[in-house]
């Protein structure tokens, strides 16, 4: 096929052809990416200045991220992409606890032991006290011995620590470590839904889609294990009222807990709490490395 | 349909549902975007690794945009994305002049009288001395009065003046404007074949894919007149190397065109040229505006 005979028909057939390398997946990559992009352009049919706007959308995207704003990923999370390649490579959990996305605001952390607040900030004479309590196990509910846990979260009123000068540093965050019995406890406020950055392009395409930027309260945990597949994942505030609108689709029923309240003035002393303090319990169940 | 219970399967309606807005173009832009951009993460089944790499490219390109590099329309051109985008809008041409696409390269420029030399810098010690002529006509062969003429190109050795400071200002650029006869002409340089910039994450995705960066030697125009479509395009040279295998696919057997040397004193004398010098001429056809 001659290539200074370039028309809309031969168009993408020329363009695979010129893909050559030895790397197997690359060349998919590269293959199928031509493939489905040059398919959007066929079926959309934009103008040039539509087209422009894209590109000019894609390249403040860009822009908009540095060492701490990571406008790409917020893209991917809010167009669903992110969770769909969650999804494609956690399948067959089996009993495991289901994944979910990782999201911008995961940091370095301190480790802790075991009970630790991990509240340091001004939320702490605001926000509800909350203890979060649960065991490790495998799919035969054996409890695992030496998993890592790092925890991540907003504080009372929506706000990481990366986003508020007013918190100190690594706060509500901490690092865990389960011992023979396999189970975690730490202390902490109850986080709140939130809206992702809407300060950049993301923010536009969200508001020129009709879509609000909430997400429905939620604890980050990634834990690790030797022997065990990494897992991240999320536990969800049940009652919130953007559980059924997740604006990065992050939601799974197996992923929301209760936080109970607990009116016990013993039980609140021996936490450092005032009543009624609250309680969420949350298992989890790992995967074997295949 | 829950979002407390996203999968694998029911994510991606999930997702279109989400978007309602008012803007019937924007709604399908929208949904073709978000279906196409899950058809490839679904055909692709990419790892997290693998996803996180393609987020960091996209970043990256963005970031490397700045006022003289638009990188993303680099990327949108290599990628064939870029000359689908123009053939799509500019079907049915008939016997007008065939498109191709505008590169990253168009700047401010002079208006100048017909016959202006626009090469004005070191290309002048070492270039191959051209004159450029032809007419612009409509599809009835009738002369068009009143055309803007914008004309940009690379110098003898493949550098545009934004790209170096050697170059004066607004170099090898020039506006020209056609009388009652429909005719334009201009000296110049000989343009030459050059490579897209190669120093950011395009330059590594081509060296990935095994492509050469190279473009063979083409004037750029720009052709606006009241009535008529706009018409940008490029004027290749005949015989170039890379004819056949331009790095952004621009080339139509319809634009290339011979510089024919002549070694007539006389009329080089009446350029102020060398002997020999080259002669290039091209016709112009407008569609007029639908």
């Amino acid at each position: 096929m001659s290539a200074t005979n370039i028309t809309e028909e031969n168009l993408t057939q020329i363009v695979l052809d010129r893909t050559k390398t030895d790397d197997p997946r690359f060349q998919e990559f590269m293959d199928k990416f031509i493939k489905h992009l040059h398919a959007f352009i066929r079926d959309l049919e934009p103008t040039e200045q539509e087209w422009f706007t894209a590109i000019d959308f894609l390249t403040r995207t860009g822009q908009m991220c540095d060492d701490v704003r990571q406008e790409y990923i917020l893209l991917s999370d809010v167009t669903g992409a992110s969770m769909l390649v969650d999804a494609i490579n956690h399948r067959g959990l089996g009993s495991a606890t289901e994944t979910t996305v990782t999201g911008p605001f995961h940091a370095k952390a301190l480790e802790y032991e075991m009970g630790t607040m991990i509240a340091r900030g001004p939320e702490l004479e605001r926000g509800e006290q909350a203890v979060v309590r649960g065991k490790i196990t495998d799919d035969d509910g054996n409890p695992v011995e030496g998993v890592r846990i790092d925890v991540w979260q907003s504080d009372d009123i929506g706000f990481y620590d990366s986003q508020d000068d007013k918190q100190p540093d690594m706060n509500l965050r901490g690092i865990f470590t389960t011992g023979a019995d396999g189970e975690y406890w730490f202390r902490t406020i109850k986080p709140c839904s939130y809206p992702v950055p809407t300060d950049g392009p993301v923010g536009e395409l969200l508001r020129a889609a009709g879509r609000h930027p909430m997400r429905p309260a939620h604890i980050h945990f990634m834990i690790d294990a030797p022997g065990y597949e990494r897992l991240i994942t999320h536990i969800f505030s049940a009652g919130d009222e953007y559980l059924e609108s997740d604006a990065v689709f992050g939601v799974k029923d197996s992923l929301v807990a209760d936080y109970i309240p607990n009116n016990s003035e013993e039980q609140a002393k021996e936490l450092g709490f005032k009543t009624p303090f609250f309680e969420m319990n949350f298992d989890f169940t790992l995967k074997k490395s295949s």
